[in-house]
């Protein structure tokens, strides 16, 4: 078969730098090999079996999904499945069907979610589901308060849904990485004092499952930490650039677009707009955006419609013609990657592989 | 075949109400009627073939696509079809072949995507494109800026690619519609002065294309216009209601979730978030969040992850049991659908049909 090139994909595409993921996946395994951790990447990033297996063949302790839909495409992967979310209807009834062929762990922050899950699981009749109870750490979305209510939920447990641990997730630690310290200590002691307190219940957490991509490689400084779940690292975005959690040179997944506008002064318009990129904002300090060029970092994503975005060129001498190509960081990768509908593997010029996701869409 | 209950169906899940978005359609088309002015709704909000026969049977003048997989997906639907954006690459290819079937318009803004159009035309072979210049007219995303370059564009026409008149988009008017006073005097002015311009270079626009949602019950005020491209309307979404473009129980979409945590005091979490309800911002004066609940417009989407939106429980005494299920309006229901598999279309509690959308994501 005939090499395709890059040139050949219609705009707007979604690209996989190959060589790149791969220098993510290897070095974020690395690091947890090194510091004793296991990895169990959460795959709502890239939704792929094939790159999920990558994971696992490279030395993964398990997955992380979010939803039914991924848990269903991306369990075959692993043999031992993290569902790490609240179980209620079909995330019980997905948990319970994968506890028959695996491992299989959720995360919830609730009596009624265990009582949920173990109606699942009794219906399904096979297997058991271990519990991790959520904690919240400061995010306030999920996650009980403090070791008192986490001790009534893992009390709740037993009876199909066994108690094994703790799971939390640092996601509202936004600092730069190596500006981290005041979050991290407090944290710890958080982790400190729950675990204290479980143990003195007689439910010493056999799994502590944190991390997120912005704090991954400062997890070895919190203590009682057995596994980290980060997710976006897979493929990097403008936003853990932005954090110092990777490089810019570490973004692996861009969005190419094409340049159909140059009427309105001062700015190019490109095909790829909030249905591409996505309108997440950057969470990052002292950035602003939707997205940045490959290669032309002082050109950004400033304003978007649906199918739009509007190139700033007020820091460049660049001036594109039309029809000229552009590859674009997105702020956020996981929300981009499930807008798409195919990803395109590329190494240099060359398509590699092109792949449909294996889950797409959101929730159930 | 039992009937199915909105109860039944996994959550997230997207809700159509049928008789509001029925309701919806023939208040635009009378509206339009009334006027004299051409319907060509915007099929991107709905990306739904059977939707857009219902635009057409109520009598729409033709319809809308923004990329070459709406073209191929909708254009069966009409005997008009208007690709609104710049034609290179795959959107070129797709005005030339529609334009074997049907009356094929595009609109552009330069010399450039003439030229790729006219060379898509020669091509295919069969039909012939006809042009509308896009006049930018304040929202400074394509467009010329003026008759001069109007009339540059219009000039570079023919040849398989003939002159057919003007379009412009009113995306830059986001007030309320009561006070759209000083913006459509603008708007007036400005329409006046380029069509004017035309008209004396022998160029004098057959078809004025303009209307967006917001603006479109005051569209008869404004001159020159032979038609109007809302999309929103179908639906409706939040923005729509916050701009008094619609009142709230006019929007027709929802998207179901389900109350997954309320371990954190003060909120309740679902399990919609950024991947059913997008991350627009909404685009109406006073009004924050990302959603706001059917039947309890108090009730707000504070914050989302992903998989999570977090319910803002100040204005409210109600507290919503673990399991319990509600209905969202999104801010911006084009981004919510695009983010779809499946569309559900409801009467009261009964599920009446599902359909997959048709042009799935986004570009090309």
């Amino acid at each position: 078969m005939p090499e395709r090139l890059i040139a050949s994909l219609p705009t707007p595409a979604a690209l996989v730098d190959l060589d790149r993921m791969e220098a993510n996946l290897r070095r974020m395994q690395e690091y947890a090999t090194r510091h004793g951790l296991g990895l169990r990447p959460h795959t709502k990033t890239h939704k792929t079996r094939w790159i999920a297996e990558r994971q696992m063949e490279l030395g993964a302790r398990g997955l992380t999904v979010a939803t039914a839909t991924e848990a269903a495409a991306l369990a075959p992967a692993t043999d031992d499945l993290l569902l790490a979310y609240p179980t209620f209807g079909a995330r019980a009834r997905a948990a319970a069907e994968s506890a028959a062929r695996r491992t299989t762990l959720v995360a919830l922050d609730s009596i009624d979610a265990v009582h949920a899950l173990r109606q699942a699981v009794n219906d399904a009749g096979a297997g058991e589901v271990g519990v991790l109870v959520e904690l919240d750490v400061g995010m306030r979305r999920c996650g009980v308060s403090g070791a008192e209510q986490a001790i009534a939920v893992a009390q709740a447990c037993g009876d199909g849904v066994p108690y094994r641990g703790l799971m939390f997730y640092p996601g509202h630690i936004r600092d730069m990485l190596s500006v981290q310290d005041d979050a991290l200590a407090s944290l710890a002691r958080t982790l400190d004092a729950v675990v204290d307190a479980l143990g003195e219940a007689d439910l010493a957490p056999e799994i502590v499952s944190g991390g997120s991509t912005p704090t991954a490689f400062r997890s070895h400084e919190l203590p009682h930490q057995t596994e980290i779940r980060p997710g976006t690292y897979v493929f990097n975005d403008r936003t853990s650039a932005g954090l110092d959690a990777c490089g810019l040179d570490d973004c692996a997944y861009t969005i190419l677009a094409t340049v159909i506008s140059t009427a309105v002064a001062g700015q190019a318009v490109v095909d790829a707009g909030s249905k591409a990129l996505s309108s997440d904002p950057i969470r990052a300090p002292a950035l602003e955006g939707f997205g940045q060029l490959l290669g032309r970092p002082e050109v950004t994503v400033d304003r978007m419609s649906e199918e739009h975005g509007v190139l700033d060129l007020s820091l460049t001498d660049w001036r594109p013609r039309l029809g000229e190509r552009v590859r674009i960081i997105p702020n956020h990768v996981c929300v981009s990657v499930n807008l798409q509908r195919e990803l395109h593997g590329v190494r240099g010029e060359a398509v590699e592989r092109s792949w449909r996701l294996d889950a797409t869409g959101w929730g159930a």
